[in-house]
Protein backbone atom coordinates (compact mmCIF):
# COMPACT_ATOMS: atom_id res chain seq x y z
CA UNK A 1 0.00 0.00 0.00
CA UNK A 2 1.62 3.33 -1.20
CA UNK A 3 -1.40 5.68 -0.88
CA UNK A 4 -3.41 5.47 2.51
CA UNK A 5 -7.30 5.32 2.46
CA UNK A 6 -7.86 5.08 6.14
CA UNK A 7 -11.48 5.15 6.52
CA UNK A 8 -11.34 6.79 9.67
CA UNK A 9 -9.68 9.62 11.78
CA UNK A 10 -9.70 7.27 14.88
CA UNK A 11 -7.60 4.39 12.88
CA UNK A 12 -5.39 6.46 11.19
CA UNK A 13 -4.29 8.40 14.60
CA UNK A 14 -3.73 4.82 16.43
CA UNK A 15 -1.69 3.21 13.19
CA UNK A 16 0.25 6.45 13.06
CA UNK A 17 1.07 6.19 17.08
CA UNK A 18 1.80 2.49 16.18
CA UNK A 19 4.34 3.32 13.45
CA UNK A 20 6.05 5.50 15.63
CA UNK A 21 7.24 2.83 17.12
CA UNK A 22 10.91 1.44 16.19
CA UNK A 23 10.79 -1.28 13.54
CA UNK A 24 6.97 -1.19 13.34
CA UNK A 25 5.87 -0.17 9.88
CA UNK A 26 2.58 0.81 8.54
CA UNK A 27 1.23 -2.41 7.73
CA UNK A 28 2.58 -4.31 10.68
CA UNK A 29 0.73 -0.79 13.19
CA UNK A 30 -2.42 -1.44 10.81
CA UNK A 31 -2.50 -5.19 11.76
CA UNK A 32 -2.19 -4.81 15.67
CA UNK A 33 -4.66 -1.86 15.34
CA UNK A 34 -7.31 -4.06 13.73
CA UNK A 35 -6.27 -6.95 16.58
CA UNK A 36 -7.06 -4.41 19.12
CA UNK A 37 -10.42 -3.37 17.36
CA UNK A 38 -11.49 -7.17 17.84
CA UNK A 39 -10.38 -6.74 21.38
CA UNK A 40 -12.64 -6.25 24.07
CA UNK A 41 -12.86 -2.54 25.58
CA UNK A 42 -11.36 -3.29 29.00
CA UNK A 43 -8.46 -5.19 27.47
CA UNK A 44 -7.96 -2.14 25.49
CA UNK A 45 -8.13 -0.32 28.36
CA UNK A 46 -6.02 -2.56 30.15
CA UNK A 47 -3.24 -1.89 27.42
CA UNK A 48 -3.76 1.80 27.47
CA UNK A 49 -3.94 2.22 31.24
CA UNK A 50 -0.32 -0.14 31.31
CA UNK A 51 1.67 2.55 28.95
CA UNK A 52 0.34 5.17 30.98
CA UNK A 53 1.29 4.05 34.18
CA UNK A 54 4.51 2.92 33.23
CA UNK A 55 5.29 6.17 32.17
CA UNK A 56 3.72 8.16 35.21
CA UNK A 57 4.98 6.17 38.03
CA UNK A 58 7.95 4.35 37.06
CA UNK A 59 10.79 5.22 39.14
CA UNK A 60 14.36 4.95 39.04
CA UNK A 61 16.47 3.49 42.14
CA UNK A 62 18.07 6.03 44.00
CA UNK A 63 21.28 3.90 44.13
CA UNK A 64 22.29 2.05 40.66
CA UNK A 65 19.57 4.59 38.56
CA UNK A 66 18.10 1.07 37.42
CA UNK A 67 14.00 1.17 36.69
CA UNK A 68 12.12 0.37 40.17
CA UNK A 69 8.94 0.63 41.45
CA UNK A 70 10.82 1.43 44.96
CA UNK A 71 13.11 3.75 46.19
CA UNK A 72 15.99 1.64 46.15
CA UNK A 73 15.42 -1.38 43.79
CA UNK A 74 15.11 -4.77 44.63
CA UNK A 75 18.63 -5.48 43.82
CA UNK A 76 20.41 -2.83 46.07
CA UNK A 77 18.09 -3.84 48.76
CA UNK A 78 18.92 -7.41 48.55
CA UNK A 79 21.16 -8.58 51.42
CA UNK A 80 22.24 -11.42 49.92
CA UNK A 81 24.10 -9.82 47.14
CA UNK A 82 27.78 -9.05 47.13
CA UNK A 83 27.69 -5.15 47.48
CA UNK A 84 31.12 -4.14 47.05
CA UNK A 85 31.09 -5.23 43.74
CA UNK A 86 29.67 -2.93 41.51
CA UNK A 87 28.95 -3.96 37.68
CA UNK A 88 28.22 -0.49 35.55
CA UNK A 89 26.08 -1.26 32.29
CA UNK A 90 24.88 1.18 29.79
CA UNK A 91 21.01 0.39 30.14
CA UNK A 92 18.74 -1.85 32.31
CA UNK A 93 18.18 -4.09 29.54
CA UNK A 94 21.74 -4.81 30.14
CA UNK A 95 20.92 -5.50 33.34
CA UNK A 96 18.16 -8.23 33.24
CA UNK A 97 20.54 -9.93 30.55
CA UNK A 98 23.49 -10.01 33.00
CA UNK A 99 20.69 -11.33 35.93
CA UNK A 100 19.41 -14.13 33.36
CA UNK A 101 23.45 -15.51 32.95
CA UNK A 102 22.27 -15.93 37.01
CA UNK A 103 26.25 -15.67 37.22
CA UNK A 104 26.41 -12.57 39.00
CA UNK A 105 25.35 -12.10 42.52
CA UNK A 106 26.91 -8.68 42.68
CA UNK A 107 25.26 -5.06 42.32
CA UNK A 108 25.70 -2.73 39.61
CA UNK A 109 25.34 1.06 37.98
CA UNK A 110 23.10 2.23 35.03
CA UNK A 111 24.78 4.62 32.96
CA UNK A 112 21.99 5.50 30.85
CA UNK A 113 24.28 5.91 27.76
CA UNK A 114 27.63 6.03 27.05
CA UNK A 115 29.73 9.21 26.27
CA UNK A 116 29.42 9.82 22.71
CA UNK A 117 30.74 13.46 21.64
CA UNK A 118 28.71 13.35 17.99
CA UNK A 119 25.63 12.63 19.46
CA UNK A 120 26.11 15.61 22.11
CA UNK A 121 26.45 12.82 24.42
CA UNK A 122 29.29 14.34 27.80
CA UNK A 123 30.24 12.83 30.66
CA UNK A 124 27.78 15.46 33.05
CA UNK A 125 24.66 13.35 30.80
CA UNK A 126 25.00 10.44 32.10
CA UNK A 127 25.12 8.67 35.52
CA UNK A 128 28.88 9.09 36.16
CA UNK A 129 29.00 11.52 38.96
CA UNK A 130 26.50 9.12 41.02
CA UNK A 131 29.13 6.09 40.78
CA UNK A 132 32.39 7.91 41.80
CA UNK A 133 29.84 9.48 44.87
CA UNK A 134 29.19 5.35 45.46
CA UNK A 135 32.90 4.90 45.23
CA UNK A 136 33.60 7.91 47.30
CA UNK A 137 31.70 5.87 50.50
CA UNK A 138 34.31 3.48 50.53
CA UNK A 139 32.01 0.30 50.14
CA UNK A 140 33.01 -0.71 47.00
CA UNK A 141 36.26 -2.85 46.28
CA UNK A 142 35.71 -3.77 42.68
CA UNK A 143 33.99 -1.98 39.87
CA UNK A 144 33.52 -4.32 36.82
CA UNK A 145 32.79 -2.11 33.47
CA UNK A 146 30.74 -3.90 31.10
CA UNK A 147 30.09 -1.50 28.16
CA UNK A 148 29.41 -2.89 24.74
CA UNK A 149 32.69 -2.88 22.59
CA UNK A 150 31.61 -0.16 20.71
CA UNK A 151 34.26 3.01 20.05
CA UNK A 152 31.71 4.61 21.98
CA UNK A 153 32.05 2.17 25.30
CA UNK A 154 35.49 2.17 24.91
CA UNK A 155 35.70 6.23 25.60
CA UNK A 156 33.21 5.82 28.37
CA UNK A 157 35.56 2.92 29.48
CA UNK A 158 38.63 5.02 28.85
CA UNK A 159 37.25 7.70 30.76
CA UNK A 160 35.86 5.86 33.86
CA UNK A 161 39.56 4.30 33.97
CA UNK A 162 41.08 7.51 34.68
CA UNK A 163 38.35 9.19 37.27
CA UNK A 164 38.44 6.04 39.23
CA UNK A 165 42.23 4.80 39.06
CA UNK A 166 43.13 7.06 41.90
CA UNK A 167 40.94 5.20 44.70
CA UNK A 168 41.56 2.13 46.57
CA UNK A 169 39.47 -0.69 44.04
CA UNK A 170 39.69 -2.85 41.58
CA UNK A 171 38.64 -2.07 38.16
CA UNK A 172 37.79 -4.64 36.21
CA UNK A 173 36.28 -5.50 32.83
CA UNK A 174 34.08 -8.21 30.94
CA UNK A 175 35.99 -11.16 29.57
CA UNK A 176 35.50 -10.07 26.00
CA UNK A 177 34.92 -14.41 25.05
CA UNK A 178 32.00 -11.95 22.83
CA UNK A 179 33.80 -11.09 19.63
CA UNK A 180 34.65 -7.78 18.97
CA UNK A 181 31.46 -5.38 17.39
CA UNK A 182 28.77 -8.03 18.92
CA UNK A 183 26.13 -6.24 20.99
CA UNK A 184 26.39 -7.39 24.71
CA UNK A 185 22.70 -7.82 24.28
CA UNK A 186 22.80 -10.26 21.72
CA UNK A 187 25.32 -12.48 23.24
CA UNK A 188 24.34 -15.91 24.74
CA UNK A 189 23.34 -16.03 28.25
CA UNK A 190 26.52 -18.77 28.77
CA UNK A 191 29.36 -16.61 26.80
CA UNK A 192 28.30 -13.73 28.64
CA UNK A 193 27.76 -15.29 32.12
CA UNK A 194 31.21 -17.08 31.30
CA UNK A 195 32.49 -13.40 30.41
CA UNK A 196 31.98 -12.05 33.90
CA UNK A 197 33.50 -14.67 35.67
CA UNK A 198 36.15 -14.48 33.37
CA UNK A 199 36.25 -10.69 33.92
CA UNK A 200 39.88 -9.11 33.82
CA UNK A 201 42.04 -6.17 34.94
CA UNK A 202 41.17 -3.29 32.89
CA UNK A 203 44.38 -1.86 32.54
CA UNK A 204 45.39 -5.34 30.68
CA UNK A 205 42.70 -5.27 28.38
CA UNK A 206 44.17 -1.95 27.50
CA UNK A 207 47.11 -3.86 26.16
CA UNK A 208 45.32 -5.78 23.37
CA UNK B 1 16.41 -14.53 27.75
CA UNK B 2 15.40 -17.45 29.13
CA UNK B 3 13.62 -16.27 32.78
CA UNK B 4 12.67 -12.48 32.98
CA UNK B 5 13.81 -10.39 35.58
CA UNK B 6 11.93 -7.18 35.44
CA UNK B 7 12.90 -4.60 37.61
CA UNK B 8 9.57 -3.29 38.16
CA UNK B 9 5.77 -4.35 37.70
CA UNK B 10 5.09 -1.46 35.81
CA UNK B 11 7.51 -2.78 32.97
CA UNK B 12 6.41 -6.11 33.00
CA UNK B 13 2.58 -5.36 32.76
CA UNK B 14 3.27 -2.87 29.56
CA UNK B 15 5.55 -5.79 28.33
CA UNK B 16 2.97 -8.42 28.73
CA UNK B 17 0.33 -6.21 27.15
CA UNK B 18 2.40 -5.69 23.99
CA UNK B 19 3.37 -9.63 24.00
CA UNK B 20 -0.27 -10.05 23.30
CA UNK B 21 -0.39 -8.16 20.01
CA UNK B 22 -0.33 -11.02 17.34
CA UNK B 23 3.61 -11.20 16.11
CA UNK B 24 4.82 -9.25 18.79
CA UNK B 25 7.80 -11.57 21.07
CA UNK B 26 8.78 -10.54 24.51
CA UNK B 27 11.92 -9.66 23.11
CA UNK B 28 10.40 -6.66 20.92
CA UNK B 29 8.02 -5.77 23.41
CA UNK B 30 10.52 -5.07 25.83
CA UNK B 31 12.17 -2.92 23.13
CA UNK B 32 9.06 -0.97 22.54
CA UNK B 33 8.29 0.03 25.94
CA UNK B 34 11.74 0.94 27.08
CA UNK B 35 11.25 3.50 23.80
CA UNK B 36 7.83 4.55 24.70
CA UNK B 37 9.90 5.13 28.40
CA UNK B 38 12.14 7.39 26.69
CA UNK B 39 9.69 9.61 24.94
CA UNK B 40 7.94 12.69 26.41
CA UNK B 41 4.85 11.93 29.18
CA UNK B 42 2.92 13.96 26.38
CA UNK B 43 3.92 11.45 23.47
CA UNK B 44 3.06 8.25 25.94
CA UNK B 45 -0.42 9.94 27.06
CA UNK B 46 -1.71 10.26 23.08
CA UNK B 47 -0.58 6.56 22.17
CA UNK B 48 -2.87 5.52 24.92
CA UNK B 49 -5.44 8.24 24.58
CA UNK B 50 -5.23 6.69 20.74
CA UNK B 51 -5.78 3.37 21.50
CA UNK B 52 -8.70 4.26 24.18
CA UNK B 53 -10.92 6.60 21.65
CA UNK B 54 -9.97 4.32 19.09
CA UNK B 55 -12.27 0.84 20.55
CA UNK B 56 -14.79 3.82 22.92
CA UNK B 57 -15.43 5.97 19.99
CA UNK B 58 -14.85 4.22 16.66
CA UNK B 59 -17.85 3.32 14.37
CA UNK B 60 -19.35 1.08 11.56
CA UNK B 61 -21.30 2.92 8.71
CA UNK B 62 -24.81 2.02 8.73
CA UNK B 63 -25.18 1.09 5.41
CA UNK B 64 -21.41 -1.11 4.35
CA UNK B 65 -20.61 -1.84 7.77
CA UNK B 66 -16.93 -0.54 6.69
CA UNK B 67 -15.34 1.52 9.81
CA UNK B 68 -16.50 4.92 9.97
CA UNK B 69 -16.00 8.22 12.08
CA UNK B 70 -19.77 8.59 10.84
CA UNK B 71 -23.07 7.42 10.94
CA UNK B 72 -23.03 6.69 7.09
CA UNK B 73 -19.36 6.36 5.34
CA UNK B 74 -17.25 8.70 2.91
CA UNK B 75 -17.85 6.14 0.45
CA UNK B 76 -21.03 5.37 0.95
CA UNK B 77 -21.72 9.30 1.29
CA UNK B 78 -19.54 9.80 -2.09
CA UNK B 79 -22.11 10.91 -4.46
CA UNK B 80 -19.34 11.08 -7.31
CA UNK B 81 -19.48 6.86 -6.93
CA UNK B 82 -20.65 4.36 -9.14
CA UNK B 83 -23.73 3.85 -6.81
CA UNK B 84 -24.99 0.64 -8.14
CA UNK B 85 -22.12 -1.49 -8.44
CA UNK B 86 -21.54 -3.23 -4.48
CA UNK B 87 -18.00 -4.91 -3.94
CA UNK B 88 -18.47 -7.64 -1.23
CA UNK B 89 -15.16 -7.92 0.91
CA UNK B 90 -14.29 -9.91 4.15
CA UNK B 91 -12.86 -7.45 6.08
CA UNK B 92 -12.10 -3.47 6.41
CA UNK B 93 -8.41 -3.77 5.21
CA UNK B 94 -9.63 -5.39 2.20
CA UNK B 95 -11.81 -2.01 1.20
CA UNK B 96 -8.61 -0.18 1.81
CA UNK B 97 -6.37 -2.20 -0.05
CA UNK B 98 -8.83 -2.12 -3.16
CA UNK B 99 -9.49 1.91 -3.00
CA UNK B 100 -5.38 1.70 -2.92
CA UNK B 101 -5.62 0.42 -6.63
CA UNK B 102 -7.77 3.18 -7.75
CA UNK B 103 -9.41 1.24 -10.36
CA UNK B 104 -12.77 1.00 -8.44
CA UNK B 105 -15.39 3.81 -8.47
CA UNK B 106 -18.13 1.50 -6.85
CA UNK B 107 -19.52 0.87 -3.44
CA UNK B 108 -18.62 -1.91 -0.67
CA UNK B 109 -19.68 -4.22 1.79
CA UNK B 110 -18.21 -5.64 4.59
CA UNK B 111 -18.63 -8.87 6.06
CA UNK B 112 -16.51 -8.71 8.71
CA UNK B 113 -15.62 -12.78 7.96
CA UNK B 114 -16.41 -15.82 5.76
CA UNK B 115 -18.55 -18.94 6.66
CA UNK B 116 -16.67 -21.21 8.60
CA UNK B 117 -18.40 -24.32 10.19
CA UNK B 118 -14.70 -25.26 12.03
CA UNK B 119 -14.56 -21.89 13.49
CA UNK B 120 -18.30 -21.67 14.56
CA UNK B 121 -18.97 -18.73 12.21
CA UNK B 122 -22.81 -19.42 10.23
CA UNK B 123 -24.36 -16.98 7.82
CA UNK B 124 -26.30 -15.07 10.57
CA UNK B 125 -22.87 -14.19 12.37
CA UNK B 126 -21.45 -12.08 9.66
CA UNK B 127 -23.27 -9.18 7.16
CA UNK B 128 -25.45 -11.50 4.90
CA UNK B 129 -28.31 -9.97 5.95
CA UNK B 130 -27.51 -6.54 5.42
CA UNK B 131 -26.46 -7.28 1.93
CA UNK B 132 -29.48 -9.16 1.15
CA UNK B 133 -31.72 -6.02 2.53
CA UNK B 134 -29.07 -3.51 0.40
CA UNK B 135 -29.96 -5.63 -2.93
CA UNK B 136 -34.19 -5.61 -1.76
CA UNK B 137 -34.23 -1.76 -1.99
CA UNK B 138 -33.32 -2.43 -5.54
CA UNK B 139 -30.77 0.06 -6.39
CA UNK B 140 -27.74 -2.04 -7.01
CA UNK B 141 -27.70 -3.50 -10.49
CA UNK B 142 -24.17 -5.65 -9.83
CA UNK B 143 -22.06 -7.63 -6.78
CA UNK B 144 -18.80 -8.19 -7.19
CA UNK B 145 -17.42 -10.61 -4.85
CA UNK B 146 -14.17 -9.64 -4.00
CA UNK B 147 -13.83 -12.85 -1.20
CA UNK B 148 -9.95 -14.57 -0.72
CA UNK B 149 -9.78 -17.70 -2.68
CA UNK B 150 -9.85 -20.13 0.56
CA UNK B 151 -12.03 -22.99 0.94
CA UNK B 152 -14.08 -20.81 2.94
CA UNK B 153 -14.00 -17.92 1.25
CA UNK B 154 -15.05 -19.76 -1.96
CA UNK B 155 -17.89 -21.47 0.51
CA UNK B 156 -19.05 -17.76 1.14
CA UNK B 157 -19.41 -17.41 -2.43
CA UNK B 158 -21.46 -19.92 -3.15
CA UNK B 159 -23.55 -19.47 -0.23
CA UNK B 160 -24.29 -15.25 -1.55
CA UNK B 161 -24.64 -16.48 -4.86
CA UNK B 162 -27.55 -18.91 -3.83
CA UNK B 163 -29.09 -16.16 -1.98
CA UNK B 164 -28.57 -13.46 -4.52
CA UNK B 165 -29.44 -15.96 -7.73
CA UNK B 166 -33.39 -14.53 -7.94
CA UNK B 167 -32.67 -10.93 -7.60
CA UNK B 168 -32.58 -8.83 -11.25
CA UNK B 169 -28.68 -8.25 -10.64
CA UNK B 170 -25.56 -9.46 -12.23
CA UNK B 171 -22.80 -11.91 -9.55
CA UNK B 172 -19.66 -10.97 -10.56
CA UNK B 173 -16.23 -12.37 -9.13
CA UNK B 174 -12.93 -10.72 -9.29
CA UNK B 175 -10.66 -11.99 -12.08
CA UNK B 176 -8.40 -14.75 -10.94
CA UNK B 177 -5.66 -13.61 -11.84
CA UNK B 178 -4.23 -13.44 -8.63
CA UNK B 179 -3.03 -17.45 -8.14
CA UNK B 180 -4.97 -19.44 -6.38
CA UNK B 181 -3.93 -20.11 -2.82
CA UNK B 182 -2.47 -16.66 -2.07
CA UNK B 183 -3.91 -13.74 0.30
CA UNK B 184 -6.26 -10.93 -1.33
CA UNK B 185 -3.93 -8.24 1.17
CA UNK B 186 -0.65 -9.55 -0.07
CA UNK B 187 -1.44 -8.86 -4.24
CA UNK B 188 0.32 -6.63 -6.08
CA UNK B 189 -1.63 -3.59 -6.09
CA UNK B 190 -1.53 -3.99 -10.57
CA UNK B 191 -2.80 -7.21 -10.37
CA UNK B 192 -5.40 -6.75 -7.66
CA UNK B 193 -6.72 -3.77 -9.85
CA UNK B 194 -7.12 -5.82 -12.70
CA UNK B 195 -8.89 -8.23 -11.44
CA UNK B 196 -11.27 -6.21 -10.48
CA UNK B 197 -11.80 -4.72 -13.97
CA UNK B 198 -11.80 -8.50 -15.78
CA UNK B 199 -14.21 -9.26 -13.31
CA UNK B 200 -16.05 -12.63 -14.54
CA UNK B 201 -19.29 -13.94 -14.06
CA UNK B 202 -19.74 -16.03 -11.10
CA UNK B 203 -21.73 -18.70 -12.61
CA UNK B 204 -18.99 -19.27 -15.13
CA UNK B 205 -15.87 -19.01 -12.77
CA UNK B 206 -17.73 -22.29 -11.42
CA UNK B 207 -16.92 -23.91 -14.25
CA UNK B 208 -12.78 -23.07 -14.03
Amino acid sequence: MNNHHYPSILLENAVNQFAKLPGIGRKTALRLVLHLLKQEKSEVGGFAQALVSLKNEIRYCAVCKNISDTEVCSICNDTARIRDIVCVVETIKDVMHIENTGQYRGLYHVLGGVISPMDGVGPADIEIESLIQRVQIGEIKEIILALNPTMEGDTTCFYLYKKLLHYPITISTIARGISIGDELQYADEVTLGRSIVHRVPFASSLQL
